[in-house]
């Protein structure tokens, strides 16, 4: 008998989407190195030295600072079902597919669930949940840092304060933002964080980076129900990363030992680079991008100022279709960028320059195969390089 | 600013507890293979690859047959959340860690539980699930085809018959199992299973293959009530890796892109091995390692019949310590064993020959290791590996 399918062998892809995005090989190839046990003592070392580079990146001197074992869905999932009881009131903002995404896990929780909505493209105030809040107590405020489905940056100040108000524990979405922007958990008082590896850290999906606060952490040990969830539930999960009272790490799961690798690698790229440089970079090669578009008359639905550096909404013009784009850069060009979701679909491009994938070659690569792409469609479009390098140089 | 820890450097370590396993090179390149994707269509080809090759490992033709984005227990969890709601009666076969698990993981699903036990160390008889039930319904009936815990192997004839007599759907734990004894779902009238990687498939830990019957769909889709788990939610996954009524993948998280590269090659390395080879060579390696075994005065607490090829538990002799012996194989040969756990805490160890592990060199290397490891604490033990070659060439 042999294997019905040859070796996987994936085709060259720039990887310019909403994530994953382009993996330094360094990480690949610590990902390919020997699996060992996930209790072996130089295992634990690795866990602690995750744990120590993740708090930089979250902004945040929570010792409970890992990664859970699933994708950043899983880590939204963790983040809620530890947080949520049945019949807590969660109050929810919701501008993009995410926020939504929380309210459906959070419902499925138990929680009563308030929606707190803006328009796609837009981000919410703090006056906007203490508006819906109308008084009542809430067990959770949650909010979408960086809302993947349209690229917008969600401001965290005055969070805090809306929160207390309604005596809530502040939640919040950084499966986009964290390595790519600031994310600054203890500055802007968050309880409670979760992301992805597969954005702006530039590694691959598998794992959901989490941080919780000392109040975060009261509240799951005043709960009156364990979560719904074994697999996340966070104080068993704290007992194996972080070790019991009196020490010893206790068996709960096995850990992907080699995603760990890859994430410890990944953390070392980032704090190598230094994050001031890195949101710098981001912040450099939109410019770039931003400019390149603008020369290709594309519209940018999201304000100025409220725009991810790391991921970039863009109108397609009426008489394109949005997914020929798509599939011409793709098959003809080898790059991938995403379509619009929701109130975007079929409406507009999602570009990502995340992480190792943020560069002036990346942003030029883009804007070229863009081009060509609408001339294919029968648009009349200019050469975008001029702006974008004249952006790069001012 | 650098990062302040050097690249993990895992120290050389054979992998004969209860898993992780070895994992082969082939499966480590692969895993380093270039990131593309979730929805790339060369990336759907890979899922659909890794589906059909999960099939004949699960012994079945059922459709949705696919990894979940988690560990072992995350595939626990999604078959108990997709097929249990708040109270449903749920019959659970305990004998040893994993069993209990799953009472843990129904009861927060909102299950009424009902436990039916065994000693440890001894599997359970149909008329043991048939006694417990006492005439009443029940939705499902658990059971561990492989405990991981103890070693022991659950012969599954006969379950579907008491499933059914209380109207019950039949989910088994494969984690241990899968790809080291036949896991023969569709001949036992199985509904669904999941197992994990890296056991006897011998790709790192990180998914947690599952399948399941028609049967337990129709179940799914008669629901009231959505699974607690979102993350876990196997319509919703279903329209990600087999796609949707009409065509196309629909987006729910985004897949572990890279672990699914590995389970694609551990899945070609098994296939191209032949099963039924694959199995005779986890029996051919367990019968020299028990001679072995023998030869050095230890006893397997479980009966001959009820043994796993590629998990034997060893009772520690009177006037060892346990876990003294562990750390000597760890830190002076390189050699991970498992402890005992439960009723076998500090006082027996689980020696795992899981598939790319399990070879005559590391049998020998594990039962040389035992002996120095008993000499050092002083016990007075002979050569086995006379014996344990005399029973690889009967």
């Amino acid at each position: 008998m042999t294997a019905p399918f040859p070796s996987v062998a994936p085709p060259p892809r720039l990887l310019l989407g909403p994530g994953p995005s382009p993996v330094d090989p360094r990480v690949l190839e610590a990902m390919a190195r020997p699996t060992i046990g996930h209790l072996d003592p130089a295992f634990v070392a690795v866990m602690d030295e995750v744990r120590a580079m993740l708090q930089p990146l979250f902004g945040t001197s929570n010792a409970l600072t890992m990664p859970m074992s699933g994708t950043g869905s899983s880590g939204m999932e963790a983040a809620v079902v530890n947080l949520v009881e049945p019949g807590d009131r969660v109050l929810v903002g919701v501008n993009g597919v995410f926020g939504g995404r929380m309210c459906e896990v959070a419902r499925r929780a138990g929680a009563e669930v308030v929606r707190v909505e803006a328009p796609w493209g837009k981000p919410l105030s703090p006056d906007d949940f203490t508006r819906a809040a109308a008084g009542r107590g809430f067990r959770l405020l949650c909010v979408v840092h960086a809302e993947t489905s349209t690229g917008v940056l969600q401001d965290l100040a005055g969070l805090r304060t809306a929160a207390d108000a309604m005596g809530a524990l502040l939640l919040i979405d950084a499966v986009t933002s964290l390595g790519g922007v600031p994310v600054e958990l203890d500055l802007h008082g968050v309880d409670m964080a979760y992301s992805g590896t597969q954005k702006c850290l530039s590694c691959p999906p598998g794992l959901a980076p989490l941080s919780a606060s000392d109040r975060a952490l009261r509240r799951i040990a005043e709960r009156t129900h364990a979560p719904v969830s074994w697999y996340l539930d966070l104080s068993l999960l704290s007992d194996y990363w972080l070790g019991k009272r009196g020490g010893g790490r206790a068996y709960h799961h096995t850990a992907p030992i080699n995603m760990v690798y890859g994430l410890h690698e990944a953390l070392r790229i980032a704090l190598d680079e230094g994050l001031e440089t890195r949101f710098a970079r981001h912040e450099h090669v939109a410019r770039g991008l931003r400019a390149g578009l603008a020369a290709l008359g594309l519209e940018l639905p999201v304000a100025e100022g409220e725009r991810l550096p790391q991921l970039t909404l863009v109108r397609a013009p009426d008489g394109v279709v949005e997914a020929a784009v798509r599939r011409f850069l793709l098959h003809e060009r080898g790059i991938e960028i995403g379509g619009g979701l929701g109130d975007f679909a079929g409406k507009a491009w999602r570009i990502g320059m995340m992480g190792s994938g943020c560069t002036e070659a990346s942003a030029e690569q883009c804007l070229l195969g863009l081009a060509e792409a609408l001339r294919a469609q029968g648009a009349s479009v200019v050469d975008p390089m001029d702006a974008a390098r004249e952006a790069w140089r001012a």
